[in-house]
């Protein structure tokens, strides 16, 4: 059961400044052909340098532009002072994600909120393709999300900046309802993120598995009851196909979220491709590897990208 | 007992921006002769996709505007996002009506209020012939909401764009006075909207049976108690010309809420329209319908509209 | 003992358009002579259409504009919604005050602020001759209040509109020290509403007989002690005395409240401008009437003004 | 041990419109000779009517206009409203210093902020002097209070308007150690006015005798029981000469509070006089008296001004 | 182990105004040749004047900016009351930094946040060549904190304005994961300030010792289980190295702390300058001592700085 299919720059309805800024990573960076393959290296925020502990050279930005560089990647998305610093020697070549704000896992809360950190006019003087936000779906100061994200789009529909919106389920009140990775939860965010003007939007796959999802509101329980006894991947191409769906005419890229076997990772990225997905932005499973194995993954994962 | 007669466009003292717009929802799309039908498709804001599983083809957009089209609605009431992304292929076909503000029942709390996440500038450069806010009427954050409203009506004079209030009783103190659907909740959300500036307010009809209704200040507790005993359809006419009279020089649109069977929602169409509403806003009732019901059904309300 | 004399134009040290505007008010208009009777239909927000049971055509705005029309009120003082849709027919004939905020009954509360709904701009652009606005003295957001009020007044200043403050002892501290209606709360409003820069100044009369003024700090407690056994008039006198004397070179307007028999209103409407009061601001005690009860009480209470 | 001495204008690196309107309050008005004498008149704001019992023509602000033009005052602080209302005939005979904060009594609170009325545009307007800002200092709300204090500060700098801080510490950490009136609390007080821009500063003198002064931390508590034993005017200077070094290059101003004997006024007056201090601010000492009496008095503390 | 180099000037990618103001400090003033010694004097702000009483003269801001001045200081930190009134005859002798933010430890707190107090607009007045801003990471309130630094950038960034952010690991959330000294929270607070675009960071040496390390999460406990039984000043060493590691292309200042013995001080700085800091920000450890001590001292510290 093929629900989505790819979305097409065409079929976005967008200005000539997203329009050109979109096909430079779609299609002159990157696999091309319309895929994205982002890098993302914003963990130095989100987590602090915790992240580099098992590759140290990653803690250095360098390596990061330096993979995106060698390894071809459609994109690199990080943070202001990452960007005004490390930048210099890729301008040009690796196209730049701004990403505009970010939440530090300290203090963890049940009521979180993603702040900026940097405008889309930042974005537009460091020459970015496009801009990054981050969504919390759910929390309790959703309502401040909104207008924050609100001046951000407004902004992007100014400068013609692409708007990609990292859209994650989060808070006490998501956490009541099968939790962050709930098909429910994700299916939510992905709908949102084209409601509320995304042109790329982030997801995390629902962990179909999860018998967190029990507690999700009716269909959603259901899903759960019929997909948990299929075989591993076609759940996982169920979910993709399900939360692709509901992001409607705006282009998914799936994460990797934590580091996975290398099998796990391609069979999981050609199935997101298989599902309706344009791309995948995958972080730490790239550069916690040294930097060889970083490119050969890299390869294998544009391969995936490119093939299916 | 008819207190309120239907407000026209002239009892309205608008200037030519609002007129143009309002006369081109009212004469040249829809049912015509100063009536409205509306389709909303903001419940993936609201809701999530949890409402598209009836009907799963109306997880897509696509699938309300066309209904919208060839059903000939007077207008589609849609978030920023698919305002984008869904309205090339039918501009100038189907009056847009942007939704300014939106709330996803996750959190759902005692304190809502509804965010912006568009303007009245973005509705003017799509082309919308009016826009939509919901006020949460009685919640504990009224006074944030009032002001937020301010500056949406502001722009509205400024442009010329008619001004939609979703009145809605809400929160932990209206919970307290007979809830969301008393008589006297609902009397207040109309009068509020008229008060604060609405050109049209959506309302729903107050469940005057409903045994909550005694927890209501008087006299409001003496109405239902004078009306509980009535015909259905009798109380129901009632509850509409109270609340359309309180409502004042303001259009009336009344609400199909969740879907329910055809004659009883015909039935209740044609109450609305003959006690003084302008006309009603259908969304799950006609889109949770295959194509072809959808478009049959939206035929009936049509000639309900214009009989009445 | 008389303490305050009646504030005169020419005290006030106003510009050109507020004055030329309340000469309008003042002279023009109502019974004249620098007397004002002001007739409030702001009751739709903050009670909702609870009010307009007694006697349902008031529930229609149309009833209480023409009521001041041919009553001949010095102004009529409604919100935005209101002034936009009912003003057409009594352009020039009845000066309009635009109520700037309001706050409905729901939800009741402990600290309330009354939040702006319409501007300074909205009053000058639909022709009015003043703004009213309401101050909660004591309210815990009593510092928001301040600056919203900031806000107001320097708009009033740029435009030469003359500013009415509704000055009302409000919030759970107020309980604490005698209520909303004690000689000290009311006392200390007038004061407030002088020093914050009003124009004119809607007052209270106190509950002078109340024990609850026993709660109130010293000396108000002995006022208390002193006043409580005189005549009911006197008692009444005193306290106006007070308070007007309290509102400075700030015009006073006392209100109605709630409805009281003929007698009582004139008698007590009499005391109140023998005692320095430049008006009376006078709702349901008007509107609550048959329309020719209504008027008839107008000329009744008019004759008062401009006796005293 | 004399640690300040008296800033001087030449020490303050001000600009010329700081220059112009202090050198006005220094040398054209009130005592002369660079010292000041100013009569404040912001207790209907702060305290309500309440203080105008003892003496009951002082609750028309005339009476104050009055004193401080035959006292011949430095300047007269006021609030707004009465700035509009009661300047006209004293204008250029009494410098205006327009006090643009404050916060009534009631609410009594634990967090304190004193919330803007007007502005330094406004005190322009009107021909002021000098501007007031009430700080709270260790309040639980200094935050907003600073960027309260930076908005008006840099309005200041704008217009060349001198900016005089009450700097009061107060709050519920206040409370914990030593309260407002410890020398710690003061102390801390008088160097953040110094630091945050203060062109003036007005300070009460603390409590040397307290022994809640035990509650602040070390060195103070040493502080208290080393001066403790001292004679009570010595004790008295030793505070005066530590606040006013702490104000560094502020010119220091201080308070007379609540009403004192007449000899213990002067003594008081001498010592702060002989100690640094710029000048006095005296309220309800002089104002609470009869007329004579208070220019009496008025005249007792310039001769101390002069000769010390 | 040598994980980090000094960050240089080229290194940047800074605009003219920025390279022009830091190569004044780093080259033109102070112990030169690309270091720094910057000599802070905002406890006036943070503490209040009890830093000031075991050297009373340091009580009067004279006395650091003589120090600054005599001592060959690359620049002195203050706040905008100070800057104004103090350096009037050091200008252009000493490089002013201005403090935008600062934040009273009464009230303390569980949810810090440094309120700014003066702007960028006020710097580049003033002739400054710096600004300083102190970041709380991991506060509770780190979400209004990134907007305010957020828009301090932004003007940085328009006037060429060189931005040292003071990042300190603060708040409840902080203090239960091994609290504000430990390596992981001075290691994340230094990468957050090379995320967040500052050009300087402002460091306290972790606490490699302390037990309280044990409460951060893996694999910060892992070092501390490894370095703790390190030689102490090895241990330093490696803390120095790792987090300016963190610090990325942002120029590194250590900090003093309370005052310790020179031998110890001399020491610490040798290790902080071979380990890739650029300078040190010595306050309490220099104007705490006789002036003559002071100099002395500072003599010796840039003595290790030129040699390092």
């Amino acid at each position: 059961m093929k629900i989505a299919k790819r979305t097409k720059l065409d079929d976005m309805n967008i200005g000539l400044g997203k329009r050109t800024r979109l096909h430079r990573m779609l299609y002159e960076h990157g696999p091309g052909n319309g895929r994205l393959l982002i890098l993302p290296i914003d963990h130095g925020v989100e987590h602090g340098p915790i992240d580099f502990f098992p590759n140290p050279p990653s803690g250095d930005p360098e390596y990061q532009y330096r993979l995106a560089k060698e390894g071809g990647y459609s994109g690199i998305a990080l943070h202001i002072g990452l960007a005004v610093k490390y930048t210099h020697d890729y301008a040009g070549d690796v196209p730049l994600i701004l990403k505009l704000n970010g939440r530090p896992h300290i203090p963890s809360g049940d009521r979180p909120l993603s702040a900026q950190n940097a405008t889309v006019e930042d974005a537009v003087r460091l020459g970015a393709d496009a801009v990054g936000y981050t969504l919390y779906a759910g929390s309790p100061r959703q309502d401040e999300d909104f207008i924050q994200l609100m001046g951000v789009r407004s902004e992007c529909e100014r400068y013609g900046m692409p708007l990609i919106i990292w859209s994650y389920p989060r808070g006490e009140a998501v956490a009541q309802m099968g939790g962050r990775d709930s098909i429910y939860a994700v299916d939510y965010a992905a709908r949102l993120a084209n409601e509320l003007g995304a042109d790329v939007v982030k997801l995390n796959v629902p962990k179909v598995g999860d018998p967190k999802n029990q507690e999700s509101p009716e269909p959603y329980r259901n899903l759960y009851e019929e997909w948990k006894n299929l075989d591993e991947n076609e759940a996982y191409r169920r979910a993709v196909e399900k939360v692709t769906a509901s992001a409607g005419k705006t282009m998914v890229l799936f994460s990797g979220g934590s580091k996975v076997s290398d099998e796990d990772l391609l069979t999981k990225a050609r199935i997101c491709m298989e599902s309706g997905a344009t791309g995948l932005i995958f972080g730490r499973n790239m550069w916690q590897r040294p930097f060889d194995k970083g490119l050969e993954i890299t390869e294998r994962v544009k391969e995936v990208l490119l093939s299916a």
